[in-house]
């Protein structure tokens, strides 16, 4: 198992869990737990899928991110403390896994001949729309549509990533600069509480 | 028109009638019932077709779904008193119909070479996911979240099914018998209010 | 380019506009903005083109639609007055919009063999499921489903052109014919205020 691998499926795991803990927020019940574990863990990377034609989409073609994802239920019934304190890191892989997700969608895309555009749109698609579906299916507006900013640390890190392509040949190297850039700008963005708000008058 | 063709329409014309159900509830006007009526009958199968791939989806094929949903229209104006007498008997088509839905779903997984997991899922998914989107669409929290334990009954069922694929070489007997389970599961499920909260400290 | 796509860019640039006009009602960031123009935009012909499986979707194939798209956030922000003169005119171009929406996606569905119950059925979801995304992610029930009768007035050119295809032999004769219809219907139903209430007793 390589590592983008890896950092796909801890990303995977920090979004499940993301999804669960929404969904015990909401009182939701197991069934309804496990189904918001789903939709935010793989509901970014299914859309990209579904509308770049890339089926069965990804996560159908093993069993390992199915396993990850319900991983996350008996941890957080029995471990609730156990994550509270994991909190920092989690945040930190949560941040890694946006990157990870966004550089592999930008990837996939252009492999099947999409411009660097779209497959730029693709890539911020793949990160932010698990927790958009998330949010719906929650009855909630979707927070990124208010408050967060991470789509433009994806937009950054998405830039440099078909910056770099231009210039250097080693794949790795390209991915891991960028995926860096996304966590740099997101870190930055909390930091110094940046916003974007957009009030025309 | 064999057994599964029939049974697989007369669930279609219950989860549309649901959807009818609830748009008469909220108000809906005419096109918005008829919206209602389709994504209830078909939004499950329909998901399940667009991720494992198998397109034009399968309620396009013919005109056959389409006249059965739209049929749901007429009933429902002129003869609202003849359906709630019908009310238990739709109950029962309703779970023959999630068990169905529940079965094919698994079966057309299994066939694109799917694993027998991820089948699994992409069954109950064709079985609950209509009724996620009817209640996103008229703004609602999925009841299938917080109540409904149906989910579980295909569950039951579909294992069962993946099991008797092990042992019998007579689908239409292994059939029958999940069914059956769904149906038997679902009924205890309301007789004796089974419900699984999920509620970690 | 043709009559036809630049028809269709109109229509994708003022249904991008009403996704913006939304956003700024409902104070969403400047990503928040950008994401509704873009499913109101494109997600009908996304949804359309998904289930009849003609991926990837169509407005990933050039830039263009990308471009207009993002051509109405500084248009909003710089120029909210001109907007606001301009808003019978943006009317007019809507309604040609869903027209266009409409027609395009019959023809598509046809030409892939699909019958032409279910090709209407996709003319119209082009055309009206933009705006139904829209509502769902804002947190809205579809406005879709309660008053506009815009669906009838696509279904109305629908049908005039389906039935033209039986007569005429000059496809850019039957297509102005039946947008027109759309047109025409719409204004008429706005005039005076048709409506169609489903209140079974």
């Amino acid at each position: 198992m390589d590592l983008i691998t890896i950092t796909d499926l801890i990303g995977t795991f920090v979004f499940a869990l993301s999804g669960v803990t929404v969904a015990i927020e909401k009182k939701f019940d197991f069934f309804g737990t496990i189904i918001l574990a789903f939709v935010t863990a793989i509901g970014g990377g299914t859309l990209r899928d579904l509308m770049i034609g890339s089926t069965p989409v990804s996560w159908l073609d093993s069993n390992l991110h199915i396993y990850v994802i319900f991983l996350t239920i008996p941890i957080s019934y029995f471990l609730p403390l156990f994550l509270r304190k994991l909190r920092k890191a989690f945040f930190l892989f949560d941040t890694i896994g946006i990157g990870v997700f966004t550089i592999l969608g930008i990837q996939k895309s252009l492999e099947i001949g999409l411009s660097p555009l779209v497959s730029l749109m693709m890539g911020v698609i793949s990160a932010v729309f698990g927790g958009v579906i998330r949010d719906v299916l929650s009855g909630e507006v979707p927070i990124i549509f208010k408050k967060e900013i991470y789509a433009f640390a994806c937009l950054g890190g998405g830039v440099l990533f078909l910056g770099l392509g231009y210039i250097s040949d080693i794949p790795i190297f390209n991915m891991i600069f960028s995926i860096s850039m996304v966590v740099l700008i997101r870190l930055l963005s909390i930091r110094y509480k940046w916003s974007i708000p957009f009030n025309p008058r």
